[in-house]
């Protein structure tokens, strides 16, 4: 059976990576891609990779015949989004990759992005689309939540951590490096070329990136407590990918056993065997997920890295696979492209 | 129908492009992957992006049971790829990778690769691989000798204007830029991230570079008489795509009207309207090649440009295409993977 | 003897090349620093790798007072820097980094740059500043024309060549790339790291690049007759850097021969042993220029290829060795920094 | 006064950084180049970047004439140098750039390197070489022993807080990522561009790395009592620069109160204001060092980040610096080279 889609944001990088997936998916079919600046463009020209598809020609969100379609992915900035979303039919399942349906709190909400919420009413059905651990709730949802990049790739070192209760909650550091494509087509100066090939440097240090919002919501949820992490994201020179770097307290082998248990069956996410660690050049242009564990030479410390891509498990690919949730597909269909490497 | 396949070469660039390609393909399957040096390890050892895959280990390619194999891609260093595939069953089916197959005359290949060619009988049975230009003799070979990757996008530009006749065929310049994956997996000072990134240059300036015996070879044989074209490569700091530029006298509406003609009905192959020019960060991780032409400001003068991957279009993918050809597939069958952007 | 000096239009990079060329030169002294955008700020908030220098803060070029300044540096668009310039005392030297004053023909520079110039008088005296050929005429002016950095480079080859009357002036191809601080420290789509690295593309196909302007004057005046060579520039992904390879009909061993002669003396510029290419990263950060000859296994016809630093040799660098003059001072005072590599 | 040079060990890249530095060094001359490997050859033929240099050809070290060098910097690989070094006239002063004489403890030196240190005796007058905390010894030495680069790095944020004792020294966590030349020019299959380039990894993991002796030694001697960080590396797709990401247990302000004391008068260090964040593109191709210090959200954590160039300021910076000390010149001699951006 086959599905209609639409894409609203479809002029920036997690919509041109949802078409890049679906390209190849069985089921799905595009049937409006939407983006309002770029409206009557071909998308080859917007995204000129994609010359080789047959897509329909970019058009304002408010064009879309939602008649015709079973799922609508929206890739818009926040604020935004909320705004579309709470405009669209009611009728249409919907998987938002913004930040503005994934905290549950309207007031966390304002707090991290600086607005009061606009669809607070909305916010109430909205499912967390972290697949992994929402999957029975994604499935059955109208409105699923897509993650922050860097979110999904935290929790999915640290909710089996926590829920298996083998690490201190009140010490636990996420120093991570996310690839460019994380923020976005958007023209910013330390974006360039010229000002961000061949260097790195840390930003939002101190605990103001907002997917601390994330983390707070769903590891003190996990917990049954308040937990805080120090989470440091770093820009790095390339395009595709998070590396996350976490230092708990807690025993190596039970911090490895507790993600080994909770990831056996999963098909995207791997975990190395001991003192393995994982690179983001062997998951770029995936759906995959590395988590490797070591000791410390220190007793009692663990160091868990991570790796996967921000625009696909991170974002898009993630997306889709909650829309197969949503339209009881496969949860792989369209999702086993293997890395592009070199 | 699902083909089994055998890979002698795995552990290089070319074997991991063979092994990603095929993992979404419909019907082949990996039955062999061999590489002498690496035998007995996990092909996830040697390419860590390709671990969620159930792939065979790496045996000797003497180990491989070629009663079960349909078709083997050979992915060898040239002189050692004729050696291997002068022992292999006659009954197999093979696509070479290599340059050893690539020139008819082997005074031609000891001219430019130094060495006698130890095979020559098979020699007379291979295909010369370009898919496009050879598509019925690659459906009923037995033996395809996959084109070099510079040579592959310099025909591509030229085969469909000396065919037309709508070009000098005695001033011909193709500058082009290739990515370091063209030059293989091997510890070369040059290839280090440190010498390579944030610059470009020049090598095998003058017509030394080996891919000029095709060159040779296929225009001289189109055009009816000899055909020599200035050929300059250079290195530039990516990992994947060709862009070749090429200088031709002759008019811009013609040398259009030619490729345009050539290539109606590709599925790989899309060129450009007037004026556009492509770009490798739009063909890179797919099969697809673009290509633009321009006129200049010096009348009766136009350049062509052309962009594809050099590791899928220019090699590996090119080896699947003429692999589908040869067992009686879909042409495009696992072939339709979008670009990788950005 | 120290010299006072301002520099407009600090806050591009040319401006803050000026900046770190300056930094360890033996007798210039920056006075101010202007740029009219980000009048108020410390450079270091614009330019954080200046950090260590104790520079002026930025002002508006309008607050500088002239009076204490031996000469200028106008590093500001080109439109803008006619328009300052002529409104700055007449009495300061300044050499002019923009595109206004390089064409001596004000229909010339409308042609190219698409509005009439606004300072046609000015444009009168103004001196063409490639240091190597403009020697006397430079050490004697009030204002000096920076060339276009993919200008200087095309004449480096090709000024010998046409001068000596060893080469075929009918048919001169310049295929050239030029990394992106080129391009400025604008924000345009096309200059971010996401779009941009990882990949290459043809711009200006065809003869439309406004350095074109720069070839046609300097190349017929010099031939006495009109030349027009076809240039086509890449962007490469990468910083600093342009090398141009150039095709041209001539002896190989005549075309190097003219440049040892032209160069012979000069402190900048290597011509390298036959058959030697030169390569951006040898020169990236530094004044210096490599140019390699090789022939074609075609008779009579030869390859040039050249490699500078656009910021630099290209830009800044020049403007410094013309400043040298124009003040008395020896040529390579503050030029000498040896290239950056790895 | 003008001193001699020798350098032995000239064809890595700390040798070249040591030729780069010294080729504007004010008061050094450069009598001798030593390469073993690559005796005979000119060092243009090695590292063309350095060809505008009147430099003598590379010999082996045994061939220098050691009677007309005053100081000799030593950049072989760590157990060459020892045995090198042991063999030298006891007249010479000399910067070690190895790790061969960092250790003090020769139990620890074999622990951390593999094999028993061959010059115990020559071990015992060696300096440690971190310029800013043994400035005094460094100038009255003979043998200095020049830093590993991380370790330099992680000192220079760590000293003044152990020091200060304003932060607790149990819990220290030390996440760097360092800049592809500090593997040297060595032939490592992950150090090919292909490999590299476009991600990220962690390696050493656990309290793996050699530099941890550095740390141990340094930090337990200056808090009187054992100190272990948690040291994690991470290898990035850049060729220069160091960036280390420090969590602490300590006020913020106390933190930075104490970074500001120590390096007030440094020439090299800056801290910058609270809260800012620096980054390896601005301290690229330079000696400096910029520090920043941000407070977390969770009360009594601090983090410090530090960026640096690892082969100047880490590694042949630090070498001349050290030199300068040595030889009663300027410790500033030299290195006042602005950072190259972009």
């Amino acid at each position: 059976m086959t599905h209609s889609i639409a894409i609203i944001g479809a002029s920036g990088y997690t919509g041109a990576e949802l078409v890049r997936i679906i390209a190849t998916h069985p089921s799905f079919e595009i049937k409006a891609l939407a983006a309002n600046s770029k409206a009557g463009q071909p998308m080859a020209s917007v995204f000129p990779h994609l010359r080789h598809l047959d897509l329909p020609d970019l058009v304002t969100w408010e064009e879309i015949d939602f008649d015709q379609i079973d799922l609508c992915f929206c890739a818009l900035p926040h604020k935004t989004s909320q705004e579309v979303i709470s405009k669209l039919p009611k009728s249409i399942k919907i998987v938002d990759l913004s930040a503005d349906f994934r905290l549950r709190d309207p007031a966390e909400y304002e707090k991290w992005y600086g607005n009061p919420h606009a669809a607070p009413e909305i916010q109430k059905e909205a499912v967390y689309g972290l697949t992994e651990f929402y999957r029975e709730e994604i499935a059955g949802a109208r409105l699923v939540a897509g993650t922050g990049c860097n979110a999904a790739t935290g929790q999915f070192i640290l909710r089996p951590l926590i829920s298996a209760g083998v690490i201190d909650l009140d010490d636990i550091i996420l120093d991570l490096q996310c690839g460019v494509s994380g923020a976005g087509r958007s023209l910013k100066e330390n974006l360039l070329h010229a000002e961000l090939s061949e260097g790195t440097n840390a930003y939002a240090v101190g605990g103001t990136h907002r997917h601390q919002g994330e983390f707070d919501q769903e590891f003190s949820k996990l917990a049954g407590r308040a937990v805080k992490v120090q989470f440091t994201p770093h820009l790095g020179p390339f395009n595709r990918g998070i590396l996350a770097t976490c230092y708990v307290k807690g025993e190596a082998d039970a911090v490895l056993a507790s993600l080994q248990a909770a990831y056996a069956d999963e098909p995207f996410i791997s975990v190395l065997p001991k003192g393995e660690t994982p690179s983001t050049h062997h998951v770029r242009g995936s759906n995959f997920c590395h988590i490797g564990v070591s000791g410390d030479r220190i007793p009692g410390r663990a160091i868990i890295v991570a790796a996967l891509d921000n625009l696909c498990k991170g974002s898009s690919g993630q997306a889709v696979q909650n829309a197969n949730l949503m339209l009881g597909e496969d949860e792989r269909a369209g999702l086993m492209l293997a890395p592009c490497f070199p």
